[in-house]
């Protein structure tokens, strides 16, 4: 029997999913009751618990340089060692199953190893795996490159692994268990009201994890996008028939709403680099050396003083790279002639995302309002298609939340 | 440039040689001079440590009965993580070094899970790879199926892959090391005058192994052997230029010695089934019943009473099996009208292991000889063409041991 795409579920398990014995077996009878409701289950697993780290310790012991292509095999045996106990633990409940690595599946990826890309995925080995009653279970995160070289996938790959498989294999969902039970409109730490998304569209889910919501990696969801593979985010704790939300694309299915969800993120520092003499090619100058040392610039804004024909640059970056700008910027502060160089380290940035923005009018204005009632000074404003992006004082990084949420996501 | 075969040493280092970040560099330092003084080295490598264990027990944390094909893949692991780390090792001296698994290389088995045996092994990877100057570690004890599964070769397996290896790659000679610097004519604990033995043939150390002296796998043995791969047992702690064991076929380069050891197997306990109705098939019922559970039986001697027609037969295994064999013997006594069984647990088996007897009559008489001079009683004896043993009473074993040495091994 010609097995169709539509029977087929890909299910992701996260090393959390899987980090001992006892996670292990509750993952394989989760897998279990989806076979047993008739479907075909492809289960793509990672590295159990803090495996990766030791493995990645264990190469520092040895040199502080690995070479990329043999930390892949060591790493790779991590997604391994997850793949083969699962599989054990689902032949213990009875049913037939096999575990493949990335090279066995034949996950073809160009050779940039430790963060391949995926060029080409062979379904034949799975496909005759699943017509012969098999669970198939494969390990996450690797691949193998032309030269028969085993490569890994970056961060998030397992997510990527699973998205790539339910492309090629055609899968009706693909299911990424970890261990929150959905999406949230906004973090029920701050907004206490905040609930459970239902179903959102691929780009809102890109424009929050970019905006700080974690759950998954922007790259595996570019790819569900393109390949419309249909995502399901679930808690492999809870009951599998509740929670959970549809990543998906837009369609009538959605509930409309203006804002799908809120997001905060704290890990923002401010710079401005002031008093810059106003001639062409200043701003790539800036940016330019910014990006040699792959240094991600968050929001951008330029601004000039009506009178003196000097300006200012502002931007934001994250924590961790804040002293590495901060010599580039005082290198090209005395390089530029310009007046002085600023750091504002207690800012956060609050978003709204929904694609209803795109024909409400007024939304931004809105929620400025919302931000000006409430007291917070707002010191960086950017927006796209569907998002609007505040940078306010970090004290004020809550309470613009709670705000907002309640403007715009409660009844 | 084509290579000779002679230019390539392949080396293994086992789990004890590698079971530390301190124990690796140590390794890779010891490849490095090898590869330095002109020699094309490929290095076969065992789990690190205790990794083996571990692995076992995570498997045994899900199920008691793992299938063998997940257990193969979760064990490959460990070699997968001791070839990649000497390999970054290596790396981190500043030589050119690629690590293989046993499917990379292309150690074609059969597909018996957890004891498979090698049918092939491609070695264009490996030659290319040393062409391109690098060194290559393999990934010992793990072979691929023709279906492209991960096998395990069973206990010794890494011994197996760096023989296998030696001989299709036509190399001079194949390094094990290990923990201890060669063989010994004794265990030097017993017979203080006992020495390293320079030189011994495949025959003397296959008897010597099935006569309880470790060291080596009897299989690694024999397929050395057959394919005339001259051995070297050496220490990986201890200067590569001393010391050592070569085994080898038997030529005028081996120093001519009637004995060349002594071995005392403490691992033995004498069963004897006594008062048994002779008549034809019952050694076969007996040795049937015992094999059919896998039990090993070392020695057997039966003996019959001369007036009553009722014969004994005697006959050690390990203590181990002890239980086992028990049980079918007391069923086998009432089937058979046997007297009884009478079981001693307190015996231990002395060897004398030489190619020399061959041609020396009178070593058994010699042996027995020194044995009642110091007032040890034989209970049981076995001969081979070179090789005569003795199962004598527990508590005389090791004076047994130092007797037959003094007279057959010092000067």
């Amino acid at each position: 029997m010609k097995l169709s795409g539509k029977d087929i579920v890909v299910q992701k398990y996260g090393g959390t999913s899987v980090r001992d014995a006892d996670r292990i077996k509750n993952v394989a009878s989760r897998i279990l009751r989806a076979a047993e409701s008739g479907k075909r289950v492809v289960a793509v697993v990672s590295a159990p618990g803090d495996t990766t780290d030791r493995l990645m310790e264990m190469a520092s012991s040895i040199t502080s340089e690995p070479p990329e292509r043999e930390l892949d095999v060591l790493l790779s045996t991590g997604e391994m060692q997850g793949m083969s106990l699962l599989a054990m633990a689902i032949h213990e409940l009875g049913s037939r199953v096999v575990s493949l690595t990335g090279a066995q599946v034949g996950i073809l990826t160009d050779s940039e190893h430790s963060r391949a890309r995926i060029k080409k995925i062979d379904t034949r080995k799975i496909l005759s795996a699943l017509e012969e009653g098999n669970i198939v279970i494969v390990a996450g995160f690797q691949g193998v490159s032309a030269d028969d070289n085993i490569t890994t996938l970056g961060r998030g790959g397992s997510d990527l692994s699973a998205v790539a498989l339910a492309a090629v294999l055609g899968a009706g969902v693909c299911e990424i268990y970890t261990d929150v039970d959905g999406v949230y409109t906004a973090d029920p730490s701050v907004a206490e009201k905040a609930f459970r998304i239902e179903r959102i569209t691929y780009d809102e889910m890109l424009e929050l994890a970019s905006a700080g919501a974690g759950v998954m990696q922007s790259r595996s969801m570019e790819v569900a996008k393109k390949h419309s593979v249909r995502l399901s985010i679930r808690s492999s704790l809870a009951d599998e028939r509740k929670g959970g939300t549809i990543i998906m694309e837009d369609t009538k299915d959605l509930e409309q709403v203006v804002v799908r969800g809120v997001t905060l993120d704290e890990d923002q520092v401010k710079m401005s680099i002031e008093g810059i003499p106003d001639r062409p090619g200043i701003a790539a100058e800036i940016f330019g050396a910014l990006a040699a040392e792959s240094i991600n610039v968050d929001m951008i804004i330029q601004s000039s003083a009506y009178k003196t024909g000097l300006n200012t640059i502002s931007f934001t970056v994250s924590h961790g790279r804040l002293k590495r700008a901060r010599e580039i910027l005082d290198g090209l502060e005395r390089e530029m002639g310009a007046e002085r160089v600023v750091v504002d380290e207690d800012v956060h940035k609050v978003s709204i995302v929904g694609i209803g923005m795109r024909s409400h009018a007024g939304v931004a204005a809105k929620m400025f309002e919302v931000l000006a009632k409430n007291s917070i000074n707002i010191e960086m404003i950017s927006t796209s298609e569907i998002k609007i992006s505040c940078v306010v004082p970090g004290k004020y990084g809550k309470d613009a939340v709670k705000a907002l949420h309640r403007e715009f996501c409660e009844e």
